[in-house]
């Protein structure tokens, strides 16, 4: 069947419904809403019409009239990386317990595509906006102030989100993974990131730790960053430039999990012993390392939790809101909880 | 400032904007659809009086006229593999160049769950959906006959598909995989796999595998399966224990790639030469097999591509489309390429 051949059809109605079950287009409409009183054998014969002809509410009428659709826009950096996808999870598991369906966009950690983003998902009059992050542009704030609809900024934590937020403080996880090293006696640092520049949460996480390790008097020998997402590959490839350029380093920061596999990876490969040689250390707490030959040192993210408080957030009623009651909560911060593995 | 405590404005109209800028409210709707003369003084003070109060353009009322949105449903059956939010990159990837949105729903490889989400976003007037296979229940196929829109069934691939589909054949991927296999000279296999029963695609794999090697007379020793979604984790651990449990298997297939990499990490620690003792060939080609120690004999999956096409093509108004001309193509059928690393 050519099915570009078919005039398409307009989409069957209401009234559609009431002519094949012969009762009223209100009676079908009780039945269709699960509202008022309708005997059984009604709601069967206006169910089996709806079936026949393949008839599907349209929310688009009832989203216009209440000048609020059921939507809940999602804005991600990246889907590149599982951490995303898992706190998508997160919001999925949330909205599949309304009737509320999530859309999105993704930003590639800019602040421009997500101001344009926010404008696009705003012409929706979606019920609520979750947002990766604390920085936006001007715009978007101005966007954002100008709403009424709930938003949830997500990943990082402030004491002064627009509406509400969801994350651990990113400066204070740089801090406490640096302590551990020093504690564990190294001196000699190198940092390996992606991202440069715009993923501004592993920004701020080496900013704490580079502040913590020259506060203490050691050294940070070498700075290895790439555009792009962060991968195994490019976390491998960055491992051995400076490991190569830089014979003193005994202990690396990586800007995430991914990267700091891939470095384990390239000290698997060419023998070098972890962490005799080089002690690695890195932030997510990914899943998937519990696979790994040997255990990466890291600071776990909640983030299927975020992605989950954050929907719940966006899909409660403004008027059930509190922090402290039975509403969902408006902030949450994570502890920083550094998980010690075999690589330190 | 507690927003909560803001009554709800509603937003901004046309109207609005009209009153601050002192034009017409024709003057205002042809600046912001770019459509018709209008001076380019007129049509700053446009922008700076919608810019100033917030509006934005309300996309529920076009889509309700029209009875179409610019919506584009989405169902995957999960996210907790790279694989789909690649495929989710690539519908973004074409979209964005679009004004549709993509919003979507997580199936968890349940054809019933497929068929509530089908129904749920039916209701919003989708302008196409995207569906992950070409399994569906009886009442989905339904719903999908009485529709118009464009209909994409990603990551496998028929020659009848309901409208459009996009992918690789699966069994042919699972023969070419045990073809390789034989010609190596292996003779005892084992399998290990995931989301058992469920993950339609990869059962038609291993169905190909597994009739082939039969009919060359090698042996299925032992085949390892799970619930849930594939893991490194649960690759490492299905591994540990079909290699304990059966001395004689000379080569692994697995469901995919996350799985045989789980199953490297397996060896590695606990000094397995592969593929000497054992060998490993999978499927998907992820990127990240790069960064492994040793390459992961697989079968690309092209997977951003699959989903840019998918994109294409629901995106596509319907009168331009054929699969030979100008318009985007209705069918394409990737090739079974075998990228043979060093574990084979």
């Amino acid at each position: 069947m050519n099915r570009d051949l078919l005039k398409p059809a307009p989409a069957p109605t209401l009234k559609d419904v009431s002519k094949i079950a012969n009762v009223s287009v209100m009676t079908v409409s009780r039945v269709l809403r699960g509202k008022g009183y309708v005997s059984k054998e009604v709601i069967s014969l206006v169910k089996e019409a709806a079936a026949k002809i393949g008839y599907s509410p349209n929310k688009l009428a009832g989203a216009l009239a209440s000048d609020k659709s059921n939507l809940v826009g999602v804005i991600l950096p990246t889907l590149s990386n599982v951490v995303f996808s898992e706190v998508l999870s997160g919001i999925n598991s949330a909205l599949s317990k309304t009737d509320m369906q999530p859309f999105f966009g993704i930003s590639d950690y800019s602040l421009i595509k997500e101001e344009k983003l926010v404008e696009g998902l705003l012409a929706w009059r979606p019920a609520g906006l979750i947002l990766t992050g604390l920085e936006h542009s001007e715009r978007t704030r101005e966007l954002l102030s100008k709403t009424s609809i709930r938003i949830s900024e997500i990943m990082d934590y402030s004491d002064t989100p627009i509406d509400a937020c969801f994350g651990l403080r990113h400066t204070l996880a740089g801090i406490e993974t640096a302590k551990h090293l020093l504690e564990r006696g190294y001196r000699k640092f190198g940092y390996v990131g992606s991202f440069l520049k715009t993923d501004l949460r592993a920004e701020k996480r080496f900013n704490g730790f580079a502040e913590t390790i020259l506060a203490a008097g050691a050294q940070l020998v070498d700075k290895k960053s790439d555009f792009g997402p962060s991968s195994m590959q490019m976390g491998r490839r960055l491992t051995k430039e400076i490991i190569d350029q830089n014979n003193t380093i005994d202990a690396l920061y990586f800007s995430n999990d991914d990267m700091a596999a891939g470095a384990l990876m390239h000290t698997i490969a060419n023998n070098i012993s972890v962490p005799q040689q080089i002690a690695l250390a890195s932030f997510n707490g990914l899943e998937f390392l519990d696979a790994l030959p040997l255990k990466i040192t890291t600071v776990k993210s909640p983030r299927f939790k975020i992605g989950e408080l954050a929907g719940l957030h966006v899909s409660t009623e403004n008027k059930s809101a509190d922090s402290l009651g039975t509403g969902t909560p408006k902030k949450v911060e994570f502890p920083i909880e550094i998980t010690i593995g075999d690589t330190t």
